[in-house]
């Protein structure tokens, strides 16, 4: 018996490239939607050649874009825009991350799919947004993450900033994009009524910003970076210890307590300094060192043992490969394993939508450049074995 | 006519706290979802004490619960348990982010809610999950960004590692929360049957690591934090200027070209070092330089109007301040402004869900402690005046 799906039935035409918009339709494939990924003829998603590449196969692209079909396209021809117009018939969603105006450049905006099928969800995502004074500003993660304000909160405070490493502007773009797509169908199954999404990578940066919003607008304070402090809480920081670093995480009496009582140093509850958070907060270039240089007598393993067992937010800081190899995400699934041609057997993350009826089907490797062109024509268009012929001659496919 | 709204009709039980919860719950609100806050009797969401606070009300709660109603319940008591079956019958969606297993003892989990409404959607979050190894595991955002890899990701490869600033692996959980309920939702419409749902924080870092897994799990290279550089470009990093710090990112001859010949030096793309883009990543350390000489004679305003106008990805690191009046997010509704009682106006960010027909609604302000509970009372328990007060009287609601 074939696993139920959440989504089985949803249609999805994806132009997406690189990260975000393949990220959103990635967790939508997992959960069951038929995800058909229109690939520039000839030349494919440029993610196919990011890095890592082993034997001319990214692992960038074939982490993204499992569970989808692939066929290519020259959306530049009058035949393979006519051809993308009679897949959106097909569709229930379209999905695109060109550059803003772009797609509507090639005639396959939501004004031209809306002419064909009505009813259509479909969702741009772009760097900032269709419409506005940035629209028209090239974008990369690092651009989005600097104009949305995540890169000045980031960092140490007395260095210059850092962008969060992984390119998270793409991700989380990608994920709220799920969201929008999901209500709008969602909205369609009531009404009968399609819509436009217009994501922008900026805004949703902007989203992400925790309280600093109202810390400006409430206070007139503009918040700083804090390294791996927090803004109300102390001792909340990264610590050096025997072989390496650990994270302490307090953030109220009754934590600071189990931890001084583990440092052996119960006494400290009654300097006046550290009696309280806020005092601890108002007197953590105090506190810190003191529980620096407990930490340092010992291995990370060790203090997080110690700290686990009396409920201490404590955490190793991971390194990926020491992930690969997590009892944790491991037992939840979040390793998969796919054997891809001419690279062999390769590890990516999971999906984190636990659904427990429905759970995500993660074991679909990531299409080869075109693998499903010919499926797609016969199944969908009614192509005959002549026309695909004569497609692929004349370069269209 | 009011606003249509997406979400219109649905109907969520909330038991949320703080963020991770709060936020997958005001996207929805946002959309049109009801939601009905259940807060502690007389305490309420720990985060009304959060910071920033001004005359005793936090900007962390407000901004995190718009649209919401709150009602009070003592869920430690009998009665106040009933009466949270009684409004879980009335829901379509149960959301929780206590720390793994407390719902259940509380004798609110899904199986005590499935018996009175066995069609519920019920999502838990937590740090690692309801089960595994980690799942009593204590978790704030910086364990959950530690553990899950994020925080070795980022800063600069001769320093410490540095956590994200915001709380990131909170805001993700909570949107990939979203995506989870509402394709739970969908499968529910379409079989009838409802499910559980097991979102754990640690899950969500580790899927928004890029290509980090497959640079580990294809190439064996255990990837390391690159500051503001990309693994596979260059120049792509955070340049000194006249009067600050300015990101520029180019990825391919195209873009650098355009760079070079805004710099004034044409000529650098025929240096061997520099004449592809692998050379000039190979290269960085002899590139960056050059680059940095030249945005050190301008000011970064200057350096960014020039660089948007041939199209090369620049921005500057906007402060939060500045982002308050930034025009972009400004035309696109992602600031949205409050009157809150006992403080006045204060700005939040918007919602980033840009459904067109649709849009969200976030002029509606966070509820008080308990402001609704008497409607909900009346409307969804068919409370009487009488019974109203004895409830209050006895420390239920």
């Amino acid at each position: 018996m074939e696993t139920k799906r959440a989504l089985e039935g949803v249609k999805i035409l994806d132009f997406t490239r690189v990260y975000s918009g393949p990220y959103c339709t990635m967790l939508l494939a997992d959960l069951g939607a038929e995800v058909v990924k229109i690939e520039a003829q000839g030349r494919g998603d440029d993610s196919r050649n990011f890095y890592p590449v082993k034997n001319g196969v990214s692992g960038y692209f074939t982490y993204l874009n499992r569970g989808k079909k692939s066929i290519t396209l020259n959306l530049k021809s009058e035949k393979g825009r006519q051809m993308a117009l009679e897949l959106a018939k097909w569709a229930d969603v379209v999905v695109e991350n060109f550059s803003a105006g772009t797609i509507g450049r090639l005639g396959l905006g939501y004004e031209d799919i809306c002419k064909v099928n009505p009813r259509i969800v479909y969702a741009s995502i772009s760097g900032f947004g269709q419409s506005g004074p940035y629209s028209r500003k090239a974008a990369y993660d690092g651009i989005a993450q600097a104009m949305g304000g995540m890169v000045n909160l980031t960092g140490y405070p007395d260095q210059t900033p850092v962008k969060v490493g992984p390119a998270i502007s793409d991700a989380a773009t990608g994920v709220h994009a799920a969201v929008a797509i999901l209500a709008a169908l969602w909205h369609r199954e009531h009404t009968g009524e399609g819509q436009y999404i217009d994501m922008s990578m900026m805004d949703t940066v902007f989203s992400f910003l925790e309280n600093s919003v109202p810390i400006m607008t409430m206070m007139g304070i503009n918040p700083e970076r804090l390294g791996n402090g927090n803004p109300g809480s102390a001792p909340y920081n990264l610590y050096k210890c025997k072989d390496g670093m650990i994270m302490i995480a307090t953030a109220n009496n009754s934590l600071f307590t189990r931890l001084i009582n583990v440092m052996g140093q119960p006494e400290l509850i009654e300097d006046p300094r550290f009696a309280t958070n806020p005092e601890r907060k108002l007197h953590e270039h105090d506190i810190d060192p003191i529980v620096e240089a407990w930490t340092m007598q010992h291995d990370a393993a060790e203090i997080e043992k110690m700290l686990d067992a009396v409920g201490v937010p404590v955490a190793q800081i991971k390194t990926v490969e020491e992930l690969i190899d997590d009892p944790q995400l491991n037992q939840r699934d979040m390793l998969v394993e796919h054997d891809i041609p001419g690279v062999g057997k390769v590890k990516y993350p999971g999906n984190p939508l636990k659904l427990q009826k429905t759970p995500p089907v993660t074991n679909r490797r990531a299409p080869l450049l075109g693998e499903d062109s010919e499926q797609i024509l016969k199944d969908i268009l009614h192509c005959s074995d002549e026309q695909i012929v004569e497609l692929r001659e004349e370069g269209i496919v």
